[in-house]
């Protein structure tokens, strides 16, 4: 019933960002087969198994140590302790195009499918004639009426069985592996080593609430409910059974993005995090909000230099720009002088992905 | 600087609703001094010692053995386990007024003194008078008016220590203990029996969300990110000294009762509850969506039908009707008809208060 085909996403995905995307480097490359011997820390390994050693890794280390250890000035009580982590490019692939912006695209048939009058309506209608060209002029404000007419109008169940039937078929364009694999392994494991060290762990993401949360427990091992991200309103309303049910509605309750960021962490935590890890300006005042708090404070950036084994975009320190995720000169001069911490995926990383 | 006495509270805490309340009985009646034995659950005693045996008390434990017991059908997994509270007349008292209400208006000479310019403006003049019967005939709109006016408008640390403080010298007028001390011990057990046998416990509550959130983790042992309730939006934005901070503003996000509940459940949880507890009509769409779930669920409604130990009102059951915090005769037969269990306070609870 449902015409989208996973090998087809990447002829779909586009938007006005991904014309200016430089050529895909290293497109269906081979992947070596089973790592997955290197994918199992061992204890000799220390905490971070895939960290090379240096600034990044020590900073986290020293972090942790710092605030757990007892006799330290910095300590935080366990109840206290937590930490936010941006989705999009800091814990899995946001590059060629934000997975759920994907997913949204990928979409519209079906709706189109239950509401005809659309088809030729647009922005549907440049985004069903699969021209790459028209699709990439689409304004932010047809984006916005893409995400309204895949997102809601439906209960919170059919929402969540449609989209994890996408993340179950879907494949990224470069990988052919579900999106959900696109993880980074280095950032699994700073995850496990503040959680076994008695930190709460979040994702604050600019990313739909309701999408993150269908996976965030399997892949990222951080419960639904510690999940923020962009969310719209729901309504409660009767089923003709007298069963009552929520559907999704067009109304944002909060756009999790930049100033978005610390508002919502107060909305949905109320606690100032001790962490935050980041990668683009739309983590800035998360960064800068868990900065101003007292004791330690770790503030860290994904750096996107690793042009062979991901992506290579800034355009800070000398990388390509980009629309998807862009770290600016003017937050990577923030990040230095304030003493945060920037992770170089190519130079800190030993590897990328759980599958390498 | 602050000229608000907290004897003063019982001559100003009253609106529309208190007109109608009946005479408070037992007022400054004396209070054992030291129960304080009685108050340390002994093993012998089993997990909800101050319970009398009956329906409710078995359906608590019946619902948590079947639900935590891996032969169990109703089994549910460690991870998956939530319970949610309303707070005011299901955690702790309501009557005469909300708790926050009164602080509320508590707040109001404070805020004048701050903006001379609403001392001659209603509703602020009329509160001011302490003219009991004047404040009786304020409206919705006004107390709507005095909420914005108490509860935004400042940062989120000034609004923090501003309520700390007057929790801590406020003092109820029937007891004359602080609002904090009059809580319900045997929801205490309830809710650190779910906790023992790996329930998260949230509260969700018709009450503002900050305020709640300053004294969660002391009072209730629920910290800050499991306390749902009525929230407003702040504004992120720099001082002076570039330091970031956040504004609380008067803007409603999330109106926490009835429907508002299961909409900031799926908001703020993500999951639906496996036990509610409620006492009031604002609380039937919290139960109605938690019991529609699979599997075994609780719901329980506490009947305040203790006019002795606490208060007595419905108008369900033929108790005398009230504004704050009614439960409907509809709202109990709907209890009845769908298996929900009333607590009655009279009859299940051996006592209400840790201090007796």
């Amino acid at each position: 019933m449902d015409p989208i085909e996973p090998s087809g996403i990447s002829r779909r995905v586009m938007l006005s960002t991904l014309a200016v995307l430089p050529v895909l480097p290293g497109l269906l490359r081979p992947i070596p087969a089973a790592a997955q011997a290197a994918a199992e820390a061992t204890a000799a390994d220390g905490p971070l198994p895939s960290w090379n050693d240096g600034a990044a890794k020590q900073a986290i280390l020293d972090f942790v140590r710092a605030t757990t250890d007892q006799a330290s000035q910095s300590y935080v009580r366990p109840e206290e302790r937590s930490a936010t982590f941006d989705q999009d490019g800091t814990l899995w692939v946001e590059h060629p195009m934000y997975s759920q912006v994907v997913y949204c695209l990928d979409r519209v048939p079906a709706v189109v499918a239950k509401r005809p009058e659309l088809r030729n309506a647009e922005p549907f209608k440049t985004v069903l004639s699969g021209n790459r060209a028209a699709m990439a002029k689409l304004s932010m404000r047809d984006l916005e009426t893409i995400l309204a007419a895949t997102l809601t109008g439906m209960t919170v169940e059919d929402f969540n069985a449609e989209a994890m039937k996408w993340l179950e078929t879907a494949r990224h364009p470069r990988w052919q592996r579900p999106y959900t694999e696109l993880v980074y392994q280095p950032m699994l494991e700073v995850l496990r080593h503040l959680r076994d060290n008695g930190y709460k762990t979040y994702i604050v993401t600019g990313g739909g609430q309701d999408f993150v949360r269908i996976y965030s427990e399997r892949i990222y091992g951080i419960p639904p409910e510690q999940v923020v991200g962009t969310a719209g309103a729901t309504k409660f309303g009767y089923g003709k059974d007298g069963k009552p049910f929520l559907t999704k509605e067009p109304k944002l309750l909060l756009n999790d993005n930049n100033a978005g960021k610390p508002e919502g962490i107060h909305l949905m935590i109320g606690r100032r995090p001790h962490a935050a890890f980041g990668n683009s300006n739309g983590d800035r005042e998360m960064l800068e909000w868990t900065g101003a708090g007292a004791g330690a404070r770790l503030k860290m950036l994904v750096l996107h230099d690793d042009v062979t084994r991901e992506y290579a975009y800034g355009p800070a320190a000398g990388l390509p720009d980009t629309k998807v995720g862009a770290l600016t000169a003017a937050l990577y001069g923030e990040a230095r002088k304030d003493g945060w911490s920037v992770i170089s995926m190519k130079n800190d990383w030993k590897r990328i992905f759980a599958f390498e």
